[in-house]
């Protein structure tokens, strides 16, 4: 009983003791790190690189994809990279939808004659289709979502389809909110068509009582008909949403100029730090270059493209040489096909390369608050014990759940990662006029940017 | 042997079954407060009553201590929560200082010869004494910071000392580079004249590159001359800077209007939600009604007053009847003097009520994140232990932490409690014209609203 007492006590001994080494290891490495990260962030505040360079990206205009801009800017981009310095600079093709607005839409009042013709501040949704020269003239129906559709059947023919549910106030998450209410938007078209309706209007989905029409994308389906569809002003969602109340017979003309041209060429563009250890193993950080064709994409994803240069040069700045590969990926074509997500991810497929981890910035330049993982949970409790090395650009969590739609298709990643950032401005802005740089916090910005550049540091050092 | 075991066993099966009913009890509560949660945030983001009260709150103008629009403010929010149904609204008298600008201050450029006259963006400190009418004129000397006077004594006499060191842009927290950079302008006065100085100017105390002045409150000594003191704007902060390198012997003139006049009767004004089975244990809500003369205070500090009333009508629309008393305080003078403060400290010792727990939220309208706690350790774990139920207001964290500067004179209350929130914008309007409704985001004040009601729920509830 004694020596089993004692050879016990004696292996406590040593796991303990081990313990202790492991861990003082790790709280050398803490300190580092810790040090390091704060240094980045004084690197990034003090200089305000990011919010120079998003300055310089959104002057050349929006970026939607096919579009010269969306060219220029990808090329401004290479320039920025090649000029810092990045190994690798190089651009990926990649074929992308090529939609054009074309002349301004006009969405008209115009009848019953007691009440004056008006015009409507109006956006159509990108990918619609356009309307002859004279517009559509068709009575409305007003439905809350594409759920009543069924009910609706036999009214719909000739008609067209307003779909008045707002975003959800209530609800804390923005982007939740968003989730939910954007399937009018998608896919209105396609599910009142069935059903005869010529043409939809959704009421736009914002967080901002103003009248600036927000638009995104809508899709079709080959096998039914196409109809236009719209986004109206939220403030005068609300006036049409009286006045069907009161005169339900007015007719409503949709003028859209808008068409798709054939697929265009563009590019994914990729620069590295190329790792000094495992160069074949690659941390990825990246946003998507293109926008919508209003606003300037300042926050969408304008910030991201611009936070992931910055991250790299973050480190560069402060003579830091990663042991793996960390690569700035911006995508093309997030917001109307995803064609620079499938490209890459077939890319990734075949390049022999071992990608460890991948993150986006895609929800604004806002205040970073956590990352979210998708991984196993191991991999999840790794990077939660960063928190404290994190904290340095503001980082409160690291909680399972979403990455990004850029990133979602790199099959193998141990970790796809989303940056998150404070949510409560962000629908004031998307896909809409208002999303312009002066909307952008520098302070804001350039935390985001650390807090990449910390956590592509600390998986290029630690691995997973 | 075997009954020491099973006596062992038995003690466990007991301890871990009382642990899992005790348990199964918190989950309960834990479920149904997270309800309440959120019912408490949807009321507040799709009512924003707050968001509406501050607006015509801060329509009042501005709200500076002794004036007539601060005395209406408060009047009010007398009405508004006499309106509301609020129990026992009342005004406790306070003498506070009153101090007023007059007409606007004007620093300007005058010499040498070659150098054109140029009035500078300049705000006279809070508290500094005037000019004779036609002001002060003197050679300047730049020094970055008070801890440099003593290394010039030599050279102060007769002149206007510039402190030219601006906050430390390199630091997370915008409020420790606040508080690192602040003495200059409360002590600058009173540490230059000891060496013979005739003024002090200083560079606004901000994070945003612009030339708007941002003032504050500045001390005298009684045994030491006063001189008066200004802040500059921070782009004329550079300008002079540049100049004097050029110039060092460049002449500045400064003319100021204000004084101190007689000590003016104002209020802290109180309203409750009576507690239905303690209602002598009192928990407080508090934000201070008074602001700087500048811009009109929207959220130094109009958003915590707001917030503070908003938190007591959330849980009345809910039909919630607290367990404890939940008071809403508006103090007075918190920027120049803490009359009010004292006063309800006053107050408090000799009321015979118990102050269980107070909550400040003095630090803008911006986005809530934590909570931080001044308490003894147990009572820190028992408030960390709702963070799931505070999560549905946005906050991540409660951490040990100051609370607020009105209610940290309060003695004996277990938990002192400051809500706090995103801080990289509050620089760029605190204490500056620059604080106006327009930098207000509903959703983002609402929030704290909310953040501030569940808590105060909580600890009536709950106890501490």
């Amino acid at each position: 009983m004694a020596k089993l007492i004692f050879t016990l006590t004696l292996i406590l001994f040593f796991i303990s003791n081990t313990n202790i080494i492991a861990q003082s290891e790790q709280n050398y490495k803490t300190v580092n790190y810790k040090t390091t990260a704060e240094k980045i962030v004084r690197e990034a505040l003090v200089n305000k690189n990011g919010y120079n360079w998003l300055k310089e990206f959104t002057e050349i205009g929006p970026r939607l994809s096919g579009s010269e801009n969306s060219i220029k800017a990808i090329h401004w981009a290479e320039n920025k990279m090649k000029a810092l310095g990045f190994n690798n600079v190089r651009l990926q093709p990649v074929m992308v939808p090529h939609w054009i607005r074309g002349k301004s839409e006009e969405v008209t009042i115009i009848s019953p004659g007691e009440i004056n013709e008006k015009t409507l501040s109006a956006l159509a949704l990108g990918g619609s289709i356009g309307t002859q020269e004279d517009g559509i003239t068709a009575n409305v129906i007003m439905l809350n979502d594409i759920n009543e559709l069924d009910s609706f059947k036999d009214k719909l023919k000739g008609k067209i389809v307003y779909f008045d549910s707002p975003l959800d106030e209530g609800l804390l998450s923005t982007f939740q909110g968003y989730g939910r209410a954007v399937g009018k938007r998608v896919f209105g078209a396609i599910d009142a068509a069935k059903y005869g309706a010529v043409g939809v209007m959704i009421r736009s989905i914002t967080t901002r009582y103003d009248n600036v029409p927000h638009t995104g994308v809508m899709l079709y389906n080959d096998t039914i008909p196409k109809i236009p569809g719209v986004a109206l002003g939220y403030q005068d969602s609300d006036y049409l949403k009286n006045l069907l109340q009161k005169y339900p017979d007015l007719k409503i003309n949709m003028k859209l100029n808008c068409k798709t041209l054939p697929d265009a060429k563009s590019y994914n563009l990729f620069g590295e730090l190329t790792g000094t250890e495992k160069p074949e193993e690659i941390i990825l950080v990246g946003g998507h270059s293109d926008s919508w064709d209003v606003g300037v994409g300042a926050h969408d994803d304008g910030a991201g493209c611009i936070q992931s240069i910055e991250a790299l040069n973050l480190l560069k700045e402060l003579g830091i040489k990663p042991k793996r590969t960390i690569r700035c990926v911006l995508f093309i074509n997030e917001e109307n096909g995803s064609m620079g997500s499938k490209e890459y991810a077939k890319y990734a497929d075949s390049s022999g390369e071992n990608h460890i981890a991948a993150i986006e910035s895609d929800a604004g330049g806002f205040n970073p608050r956590e990352f979210d993982v998708s991984s196993d949970s191991a991999t999840l409790e790794k990077i939660q014990s960063w928190i404290p090395i994190l904290k340095s650009a503001n980082i409160l969590a690291v909680e399972k759940g979403g990455s990004g739609a850029d990133i979602s298709r790199i099959k193998n990643a141990k970790a796809l990662i989303g940056l998150r950032v404070e949510q409560q401005r962000y629908f004031d802005l998307h896909h809409s006029p208002n999303d312009v740089f002066k909307e952008i916090n520098a302070r804001e910005l350039e935390l985001g940017s650390s807090a990449i550049a910390i956590l592509a540091y600390l998986l290029s050092e630690e691995g997973l």
